[in-house]
């Protein structure tokens, strides 16, 4: 890690086995399915550690995400309302993958049951629901009834599966989100009741993110959980009381490259490698990142290709060619930027000295085009 | 455009090809060098366009830009500051390429001077001077003159070339750029005068950035400017008068996904295609873009994979499959989101129908290996 160029991708994979053991150990005691989103690490590796660790499927956000993780499961849902061309690409899968989808719209349905009949294909449909996020989803119980009576009436290339939500508005400590749960549970109640009254029972209800992942089980009638950033934890999911700093297995490694405006260090990591995203866990605490072990240093500005640490909470002077790890905002899309992960493993003797690499094969938008991904 | 998937990259050629000879036509009228920064568009395709139309040489931030813009031009500027072990790597560029770099700190002079004489080439060096930003850059004439003094005894191996400075503080429009242009030109003269009487007076003094494009004039002693943005201008440079909506070449098409919110129509391109970038130019006025045909529709949020577009100022109700062009606050890392460029020409007959297709091959960090660039 001394000699590696930076900006660099580093993950310490002793934390993320640490981080998947507990997801695990909550969703086996509150008897909760487990479909990790990949979009976090955008690594058919990292979800083969999940699935091997218990996860029931994954959870996928594009059509390249599905394409790079069918070979790692067969058991896909994708988390986004499926538009076309993207309905006919997903339709290219491996015949073996069982395609779930949530949409909210029934101008989705057609072109969806066209596509999957040309395909040979049944698809899995999901009814999303708009918990108090306001971003997708429909409002309540006569709309949801209302779509699922079209999926189930849809023709055998379709199949009604159930509800999907995802409480995005939710961003609280865990001893703070009850009231906010119990909105989230009444809204969902009104919803299952009236689909049990027209019949239409749904064997999933997919919910669950990263701040609320070990509260989920006050939501009766939850029957999976899909977080991504649990995987890895950030700035955002420490303030937000998800982890602890030791639990960050994620650090973007940069140097020191300039000293000479007094009060601040400048690092060669900035918007392309962190992201410029705003901290919104505590308000007034900004900046893009803090320094793993100096937690006190924060990157108050980033440009392109530099982030600027503030050393005015510090006595640590450093110097050009110093070099820091950095804990991002928001890590999702941090890996996203990144062209791959470089691995170490403290808990293995014969290769925690040594960096591994994994290829981040589900970044991007184009076609997986054979096993070659570049 | 109609059927191509969504989110993609386009680029308008056409008003591409207006956007270099507007930038040409000035700093031939005023007699200044035009090394344009490549960050912007990472694309050799569209370097080589800029130097056919006039470029001295190109500027990159990267190694990885260095290399994939070797082949377009021999004269390539690095405006960041080299640390080891990209020092090395920058020494592995082809033998002809006449590289120059920008730094503040002398630590940096002995590996560079030791990695240049390895490679048995001869390294220009530019002194970072800080002209009112506060990120990296010396402060005035003795700092200056002093790290100017020890390039020049640093052996035959670097060759001290003058100076370098970004006026990226200057967020205002033309009429009232003026005072802080003053501000600017003071510092540097300050500097310039000193190093005349140390007999070290600059060959190069390179500055400019996109907002201050057009009045580059204003600042005496000037030999050369670096904008990288004016290819394709964005939502901000409109906001800060650099540009109107007419020249904003890059737009992010996307495809509406869901209406089931009142007052919202969502769409498939979030922080992973637009970034998620503050609007600076103007207070109050928030969002993440807007839309290049319909400018009173923004972008008002976005998650990684979903951008809200906010209807309240518009009779505009748009249906799940409508698509729509985005123009993002901050191109340059927009484009740094994608796989590549879909490229249209309406001022070509034959091909303004189609779509062609420019790679990003300036992206990442990767060493280029051969001439095959994934």
């Amino acid at each position: 890690m001394d000699t590696v160029e930076t900006p660099a991708a580093i993950v310490d994979l002793a934390r993320v086995r640490r981080n998947l053991e507990a997801t695990v150990a909550y969703t086996r005691a509150h008897g909760l399915g487990w479909r990790p989103h990949v979009k976090t690490h955008k690594s058919p590796d990292l979800a083969r550690m999940q699935m091997d660790a218990g996860a029931s499927g994954l959870t996928v956000a594009t059509p390249r995400e599905a394409e790079v993780m069918a070979p790692v499961t067969p058991d896909l849902l994708l988390a986004h309302p499926p538009v076309p061309p993207k309905t006919e690409r997903l339709m290219r899968l491996p015949p073996g993958v069982r395609l779930t989808v949530a949409l909210d719209d029934e101008a989705l349905l057609a072109p969806l049951a066209r596509a999957a009949a040309e395909a040979g294909r049944t698809v899995g449909v999901l009814v999303e629901l708009d918990v108090g996020m306001g971003r997708v989803g429909l409002a309540g119980p006569p709309e949801v009834v209302a779509l699922a009576r079209r999926i189930s009436a849809a023709g055998p290339d379709l199949e009604w599966r159930g509800l999907l939500f995802y409480p995005g508005h939710i961003r609280v400590t865990a001893g703070e989100q009850a009231p906010l749960l119990a909105g989230v549970a009444s809204r969902l109640d009104a919803v299952l009741e009236a689909l049990q009254r027209a019949g239409l029972a749904p064997a999933v209800v997919s919910g669950g993110s990263t701040p609320t992942l070990f509260q989920s089980h006050l939501i009766p009638g939850l029957t999976e959980i899909r977080p991504g950033t649990s995987i890895f934890h950030d700035r955002d999911s420490v303030a937000l009381g998800a982890a602890t700093l030791d639990d960050v297995a994620y650090t973007v490694l940069a140097t020191v490259v300039s000293t000479a405006v007094p009060g601040h260090a400048v690092v060669d990591a900035g918007s392309k490698a962190l992201a410029r995203e705003e901290f919104r866990a505590v308000p007034g605490q900004g900046g893009f990142g803090i320094l793993l072990d100096r937690p006190e240093v924060r990157v108050i500005s980033v440009s392109e290709e530099h982030g600027v640490l503030d050393l005015a909470g510090t006595s640590w002077r450093p110097r050009v060619g110093d070099r820091v790890r950095i804990v991002p905002n928001h890590v999702c899309v941090s890996v996203n930027l990144q062209d791959r992960l470089l691995t170490f493993d403290p808990g293995d003797g014969a290769t925690g000295k040594s960096l591994g690499e994994l290829p981040l094969s589900g970044r991007g938008r184009l076609a997986v085009q054979g096993p070659e991904v570049c």
